[in-house]
């Protein structure tokens, strides 16, 4: 940590955040600049992560050097995660794909959509049985029920599962059907639901939050990872912003950041990201291209019909061709799909 | 419901079209345009809110006329509501004044709070005993050694509690000792959080979300009032923007579209809104300006040694030469502080 | 300025640093800490400023400690600026209260404008006569014929005039009829604008751009007292956020922050900053609690036949009833109206 | 446009909203609903696009369906716009590269990078002479001396010449170095500079404004457009988010976007866009992979003596390994690099 020392700053204002410092068993470096005094702090990092300083007489501002996840960083593990779902791999050099409709609507609509994403090639099915919805006059999902049909269509043709969590409560439950959580964007800082993910025996996807940062998604992982379960894929999937002709900003950049910044894979999601069924195709191969370890689609057997985000959701071919451009964009990548 | 057809749809398309629709009991009319044909959608409104035409052939966009929520609007309720929590009154005609530290630290500490908060002239005590915190390295609250200590301080010297609630798990305790719970900006679309309230006997506090549309945010109010719960209060505390002077952008206009939109009260937190306590006097008094129905502060006996949020935080004397203010303010404003 | 360097940099990545640092004429200060060392860069603020260190190899990052404009700033001079026009004052202890149509339209539609906001109290006369306009159909103003109706419909009331100037090769003729300049929020950042209105004899009105931080806009003011004009008053307009239900997210902190970081008079304007008529008492009575310098509002006598921006235009009626809440908001805030 | 009629408004309202739509020589079409009654409004676009009806009294709001912006959208010319340079081509079917440092600082700099950026395959020099400095203490640029330097150093290997233009009276002395103009992000509405262009003979690439929707940035296309120069293209660049970890949100939808409506090249600036180098390389093989016909890319001999924007500059060893990314993509996307 860096305090920024204010030029009316006394000696004696000084002399008092120099005191609490060491107090805290940390030691202080001095530079007396023409028109400030910094101050470095040195010492144990989780020491100094919980100083607080900025209401110190005297001090002007504080600049934080280090980050405060650490077994989600890329310096505690060098090397990518690679989470293996029953023999599905995700992360380095794979190449992952997760299709399925918004809302699982019945059984029937879920075994066309599994047939026809298997088809595609697709390794999960992916669907809301829990369905966190801005009224509450809209579609709730079909909760129980609907985790069985998913885990019926799944398995009949191959495919792992992957579903919604929005309550602690309900991970035994969600657990007996799906092969991967999901938490939804609105519930990346539920921290209660994090942390007891954190002791969940399968693994997690971490959808970044409608307006959060990086790092506060990187620390919303460091719930789950510091609560022992540390098979956790980030899932990117559209930030708010002032545009409006998609429905959020697919910020693919933030696929570069995270493989710069931690070793857990990260995965895409261009039907929510852009709100455009249209939009997928291309922001699926630009993901791709960007070094993103897996897709998340959405696909309706008959988008038209659709209870929810009929708007964001592909055709089974409309999805076939998106799988064929995946294809080549995996070989150029050099990742196995 | 507006449908606007594309320019090149045809004839085919248009009668698909209003035939989904009066599949669904509702009413067509067409106006044809030069470019582009028009069919306005008329009917019963929960009809029309599940209606999804955008993925139809030849639809190149939907309008929505109509909102979603109904409960929380002022064209079903055109009068303020008041909510009278123990003979304090929350609406119409009164100012109303949140104050205390931003995490409970110590008995101690909150009986000093109290004492403070009381004799500047507030009504309710705050403070957290369930933290939400960015990093699972951060203090996360006392829990419900916290809770007993608030409702000691704060009946010590005749104030009310609000206090945070993180999780439906802990409805049932935190409502033993709360007046009032309050839900954060991370949770304000946890909606099964706001299922669970809605069947609360206590009022709730519903922050802003951190990227909430003002739309959005009173869809969530619509879960707590359609769950039987009428007793709810808005608070404003800062939407995210790219700005970073300061720690949020405090939007005082949500104040004046709320009190367009709903009749429920709205209070403004300039603590979290502004995350500098030099700019909490300020805004304080702009908040009552723009007609906000209550603040809620954080004032901590001695900021400098907070747990969190101490850049935010008032001393007692300037807690003291705030509520000074806005006694002027409340006079002008015909409320009674 | 402080260098952070990675925790893998070399003891010749360091020595390559303060060599550099050392080449310009300034002094390093070292602290090694457990996992990174940080250089302290002390010396002349101007040298540190075109400092480039980010490049070099084994630096993570660098953190400015220093703002980079000055003339500004409360450092520079702690009392705040009075602008003087002719006779009319703008700044400290006044409230000075700008009026009238967003586009000029005609003479007659000018007296009009003119006779009754001065019959409000207002003491200038604003409208545009060249307009920036997003689409190059819509109405671009009457350009120099504006001009003169603007002046003669002034002075036949005693109001001064404001306006705003799109490209500085009208600087002349536009400074021939207007006391004030206008700078839109779309050249906030025109720089070669801004020079030239530091050679200007008369004071400039600054608008905050769309998406400006406050840092931005205090350098973009820098341009114009670096060249030579003292006289500069800021304008907050609203930010652009992702909230739609109202046009721009009116930032009435950003009063208090510039009060806080500079001299320079900031006034508010309501009705570019919600975009609805309605808003604009509430938002006007809050600016002036938040500590503004005066109010720029758009007044049209008949507002439903406003050639641009007619939603946010106030009638004169609801205009006397802004002014009356403003009058008492100044006694209350010991400023003269 | 469709005007949604409030619920409270009366029988004589919407008989003087009809009468004005008529006197506007438009047809109105009335669906009666059972909350609200919608007018439709058909006739000629332009009239249309000139009403102002949000103020009469009883009117809710209104709703426009058509765009401003024509000869500029793919409605008006469905085929792909393809640009020729002196024979260097830019738009469908071809990739095209343009890279150099961000300001012209020295010949010896210039000649070093054009050697490099040609070596690479690039097909223009890019470089600023004429620079947009946030502060007035920044480097300016060297103006017309640094334009000579871009031409002799872009000729002596066979380059084309791209550089910004900052205001309209320097359109003749640049024009006679360039071969392309360049828009910058902060002038996308600077409408006098663009009017100016739309009179140029040479083509201008528009940079999208830092908080610029993409409806607004099609409209300042459209105003060089409708003066007549049909040469224009697009160039994303990120927009301004609450991200600070990346310099700018880069948004690549924008680029899937723009195919859609416009027939317009597009080309994406993955340095300003993120302003890290390290992401330059993933990002630009995502913008290809989303459609882009062009990158511009910023390049310096030796990025840690650059005078600006050194941490998003690339050596030219990373550029060759751009550009090698860049010739597979180029293949898979059926372009010519």
């Amino acid at each position: 940590m860096v305090i920024v020392m204010s030029p009316g700053s006394t000696a004696e204002n000084l002399d008092k955040v120099q005191e609490k410092i060491e107090q805290a068993g940390l030691v202080c470096h001095l530079s007396k600049g023409e028109e400030r005094t910094i101050v470095g702090v040195i010492g144990d990092k989780s020491k100094i992560a919980n100083l607080e300083m900025n209401m110190m007489d005297g001090v002007e501002k504080t600049l934080r050097i280090t980050e405060k996840y650490k077994l989600v960083s890329r310096d505690f593990q060098p090397s990518d995660t690679v989470i293996d779902v029953g023999g599905v791999k995700i992360g380095a050099g794979h190449l992952t794909v997760m299709a399925g409709p918004c809302a699982v609507e019945s059984l029937e609509q879920l075994r066309e959509a599994a047939r026809e994403v298997k088809k595609g090639g697709a390794h999960f099915l992916r669907g809301g049985a829990f369905k966190p919805r801005t009224s509450p006059y809209d579609f709730q999902g079909l909760a129980v029920e609907g985790l069985k049909m998913m885990r019926q269509a799944a398995d009949e043709v191959g495919l792992k599962v992957i579903t919604e969590i929005l309550d602690r409560e309900d991970m035994d439950i969600i657990g007996r059907y799906t092969d991967v959580f999901q938490v939804g964007a609105r519930n990346m800082q539920n921290f209660q639901l994090l942390k007891a993910l954190g002791r969940a025996e399968k693994p997690v996807l971490l959808k970044r939050g409608l307006a959060a940062t990086i790092r506060e998604w990187l620390n919303a992982a460091e719930y789950i990872l510091s609560g022992g379960n540390q098979n956790v894929i980030l899932c990117e999937r559209g930030i708010r912003t002032y545009e409006t002709f998609t429905r959020n900003t697919l910020d693919l950049s933030a696929v570069a950041a995270v493989k710069e910044l931690s070793h857990l894979p990260i995965i895409v999601d261009p039907s929510h990201g852009t709100g455009r069924w249209q939009m997928v195709r291309p922001m699926a191969r630009a993901a791709v291209a960007a070094g993103a370890d897996g897709l998340i689609i959405e696909v309706h057997p008959h988008p038209e019909q659709a209870l929810s985000d009929g708007d964001q959701s592909l055709t089974p071919k409309n999805f076939f061709a998106v799988m064929d451009d995946l294809r080549e964009m995996a070989k150029l990548m050099g990742r196995e799909l």
